[in-house]
């Protein structure tokens, strides 16, 4: 069953002992409504820890999470935020699945696979909602409880520059900014750092890019043999899709990615309006949304997987 | 005489015929506050122009500034936005010093050269300012008002990223975009688009990097040829030095730029508790901040350049 924000407290008022469940590859979103609830449930006097989830990274390690459960806590009620389904829980997760009591959230897509779910699909981030719950509902802020809402917000909006920011988002980061002077240090650290390897590896592709139909398609690509010659991991090549968007006049543009030998993957983020991702990543058996959509390709060499993207760009673009 | 934001506004009612007056190398907020303040003035039934600046770049041409006087206007008063001295304006201003009857801006070194001078220095942008004169002094506020200072606060913070970010200037931002749904073009022009041109610049600033002392420190640079190569303007190797900055575990990012054969520029971003910007370039003849300054050095190739800074940051370093 759905529940207000004000029934969420109020829920949460009258129990203790609680675990909260982030969702796998944690975001700034997720960790922050998490490490918020987790403070702000034990300045009422609650036993609460976040369950360990060991996705995190080095950005939000540190004091932003202090609040991880150790393996012999017994927690009574299972609360989760920001996860849409309960095919995100990481795979320690598992045994909690059907177990979740509270499931605070803002993806349309949400499942409703927790008996209780606090849902809304206008929030930016989950942090806005976690913000009332606790603000209004359970009666507490402080420091600590605002900066990691000020890190769930800033984070999922791209520090305000997504399209979904609202007015009430910024209004809830002026409220939360009120409290600390952390906004500086979460702002250094998760938007104008990015490690070494991550800038050589964006280098390499800006290097790759080459343009079509003046300058509107770009496509370029990394390598295992740049992953290898850069050290890079993973991390250090998330959402490197969007770099190639950024240049001016570009309305499409592909990125691709080496996994395999020889098994490459695209990701193409468009203007909509200009070519439609969707079907154009379904000519080389993919999908997604209108403006972000992506492919696999087995068998090709780095020639072949740019002229077959190629080739299902122009084919889109008629 | 400073006036109050009251004042200021009092003093725009009571008058007709102005001009307004931007910086040079005119950024979003000195360009943002003049358009906003020209079509707020328009809205109550004032004749309000912005004197043409010829340093207006691509980002903020189009309906961001649709003002700009005709030749034949003749003003009866100068109003001058986000200028902290006579000495910025651009050389077409000249005839107009000594003429400002109110200047109003946010940098704490104005020079008091106007008549009327409304200076906030705690505002993260001038356009705060502006935002606070026209919805409360002038008691008007429309979509393409709101579009003009959400232009000035957002580009004078880095979209709300840089320090000088305040819970005031969040809720500014709040109040604008509730009049019109503009945030995510601008968002978008300004924010998350970099012309081909920079994109390579900033990758072969990348490639050019040179880590020293654990990677704390870090040397890049930008030649003549480099600039030939790609065929960069100014406007495309602008704010450069932010980049190497970025890089994560560096603490001290020196960027050099060749502007003449032989004759390299330095800029040092610095974290000053590990390395003091104003000291490093003083050693060089430079000087200005504790975590940015300048120096230049003439007659010298790439490697003794390089040298040198090295050999100045090592000094500091002691």
């Amino acid at each position: 069953m759905t529940v207000t924000e004000n029934e969420a407290a109020g829920w949460l008022s009258e129990r203790d002992n609680f675990l909260i469940l982030t969702h796998i590859r944690p975001d700034g979103d997720t960790l922050g409504c998490a490490a918020g609830l987790c403070a702000a449930l034990r300045k009422i006097g609650k036993t609460a820890y976040a369950a360990v989830n060991p996705g995190v990274t080095s950005t939000y390690l540190g004091d932003i999470m202090p609040y991880f459960a150790s393996e012999d806590y017994a927690p009574e009620h299972i609360v989760a935020v920001d996860i849409a389904t309960e095919g995100l829980f990481p795979t320690e997760f598992d045994r909690l699945k059907g177990k979740v009591e509270l499931c605070v959230d803002h993806h349309p897509s949400n499942t409703h696979y927790a008996e209780h779910l606090c849902l809304d699909a206008s929030a930016a981030a989950c942090g806005e909602i976690l913000y009332r719950i606790i603000r209004d509902g359970l009666g507490v802020m402080d420091a600590e409880i605002a900066k990691a809402l000020y890190l769930a917000v800033s984070t999922d909006t791209g520090c305000f520059v997504y399209t979904n920011t609202t007015p009430t988002t910024h209004r809830i980061a002026a409220d939360l900014m009120e409290y600390g002077d952390f906004a500086g240090e979460i702002n250094k650290r998760c938007f104008q750092t990015r490690s070494r390897k991550r800038m050589e590896l964006e280098s390499r592709l800006l290097q790759s890019a080459r343009y079509y139909e003046d300058g509107k398609v770009v496509i370029g690509g990394i390598s295992m043999q740049d992953m290898k010659d850069v050290q890079a991991s993973e991390s250090d090549a998330e959402e490197l899709s969007s770099l190639l968007r950024q240049v001016e006049g570009v309305k499409a543009a592909a990125t691709l990615r080496e996994l395999k030998d020889g098994d490459w993957k695209l990701s193409l983020r468009t203007d909509p309006a200009y070519l439609n991702a969707t079907d154009t990543c379904a000519l080389l058996g993919g999908g997604g949304h209108a403006a972000a959509s992506g492919a696999r390709q087995e068998g090709v060499d780095r020639t072949e997987m740019e002229r077959r993207v190629l080739e299902a760009i122009q084919e889109n673009l008629g």
